[in-house]
């Protein structure tokens, strides 16, 4: 099964109205919640992470998904499965780089260890609201300009790198050890008092402004040549596929009153539905189904 | 490396000061936060649990956390890592296990889904504090009572009956769908205004004992004669063993002031450290290493 077909049955199963954004905005309490997981040989081989870089990686998957809602992260839990064959040394490193992640004083305050086949790491998250203004995928419309907080592509070519055994730190870097866009998303946030759309480009570029478009009913038309990139990228084989489908950038994608200063602006909200894309004097546009698909190179 | 030892690396790797019980209590946002993960063939066998048994139990496990924290149980996400070869009924009999534990309006907000070898389930709770007595480990005090919620064994029992193909409702219930004590905890944190110990028994009655008589450095004497037990175990070879250290009844364990009015008393705290068995008549002491070792059978 794909994973957005299971989405879907866990939706009609739970009918909850908290379930869609990166996080679920638990207004009563103050807070967003988000849970995400890393699973070895699904989200990452052992050859290629240090222990450390495994741990930065997890929490700030998760700080990402909190900086996507526009709230303050605060507070972690860190639940991990390890084989018998890890040692001490691993796990010491493990949480090393998970406490190097925590750049703005959130704090890991629990979480549980458990035996297993593979290496699992679930992380849960909890950010503050602090009366800041929260996203939703729903807020994106017609008239909003669409920004973005950086290059995309460079964590998928640096993920080509590795399998190929190959090392380049401008694309291996972004890959193992990401920046959640704390302060992007915080900006956006505090600043804007209309609502407003946001997510992260954890499954790529594409997936980000398709979901976004979906789910606010309106089209989301992008410059290609706008959308920030290592230049260098450029000497990948398809490198525009990996700039706009390459996931785990961990980059915001948010769709924002014309009149916010602030991001990389790379297209507009418009009405419609799906994504047009503006490559090489062409106008592409893409339905969510078709970047569900990843139908590559449509404009080649 | 035993679970005791890779946590003790955790706590120092983080020296966080919320680490230490169920739950971790974040004062400032009124909220108690656990959580815990299943992992296939460690925690569970496909064999022996139904989908629906097995989502059941997952969010009881973690509702019985924040039911030991004294927290009203409110909001869970579940993240869910799948091998290719689960299909869609087992996805949709997960979640409505997973529902139908959720008996007093807790909500289920979010969580992830993955893939993966075999089945993990991690999942994490909140509960509000609601201006509740929060609980601690380290709140065991001399001349306090200590008593439990129910039964003990039980759980144990029904998993030695799966391991031989065998069943009986009255113990192997109790093992694929436990019951969090949610009341038991929510009638102490409400009622009682010292500070007070609880904790579940998810590893065991003993292990509870002797966690919270070293975090509280005291020692807990117990009549084994007054531990609840469902009289058909004692059919069972080395049954005291089952009551004692099996684990999984997700019990509370609490040691309160004696004046109060609840649970089933079995116990004293006193003067000292470890657990104090009285058994045939005869006084054990087990060291808390003794237990973490499940040195069994020292009163036979």
């Amino acid at each position: 099964m794909q994973e957005k077909e299971l989405i879907s049955i866990i939706k009609s199963s739970l009918s909850s109205e908290y379930i869609g954004d990166d996080c679920a905005y638990l207004k009563e309490l103050g807070i967003v919640i988000t849970q995400d997981s890393l699973v070895e040989d699904i989200h990452f081989k052992r050859e290629y992470i240090t222990p450390f870089q495994l741990g930065y990686k997890s929490v700030m998957v998760n700080l990402s998904d909190i900086a996507s809602s526009g709230a303050k992260p605060a507070y972690l839990t860190v639940s991990l499965s390890l084989p018998k064959d890890i040692n001490k040394n691993f796990v010491e490193e493990f949480y090393k780089g998970c406490k190097s992640a925590l750049k703005n004083g959130e704090q890991i305050v629990g979480g549980d260890i458990t035996g297993s086949d593979k290496i699992y790491i679930s992380i849960c998250a909890i950010g503050k609201t602090a009366e800041r203004n929260i996203s939703s995928r729903k807020n994106a419309r017609i008239g909003y300009k669409v920004i973005v907080s950086g290059n995309h592509g460079s964590s998928a070519a640096g993920l080509k790198l590795l399998q190929q055994n190959k090392k380049n730190d401008n694309f291996t870097i972004p890959h193992l050890m990401p920046e959640a866009q704390i302060e992007f998303g915080s900006k956006i946030a505090q600043q804007i008092k209309e609502p407003y759309a946001m997510m992260d480009t954890s499954d790529g570029l594409m997936d980000a402004l398709a979901t976004i478009a979906k789910e606010s009913g309106v089209c989301l038309e992008v410059d290609f040549d706008k959308i920030p990139h290592d230049k260098n990228i450029e000497k990948f084989e398809n490198w525009q596929d990996l700039v706009l489908f390459g996931g785990e950038d961990y980059q915001l994608l948010a769709c924002v009153p014309c009149d916010y200063n602030g991001g990389i602006h790379i297209g507009t909200v418009k009405d419609g539905s799906g994504v047009d894309l503006n490559i090489n004097n062409k106008l592409f546009h893409y339905t969510y189904t078709d970047v569900v698909k990843k139908e590559f190179n449509h404009f080649k």
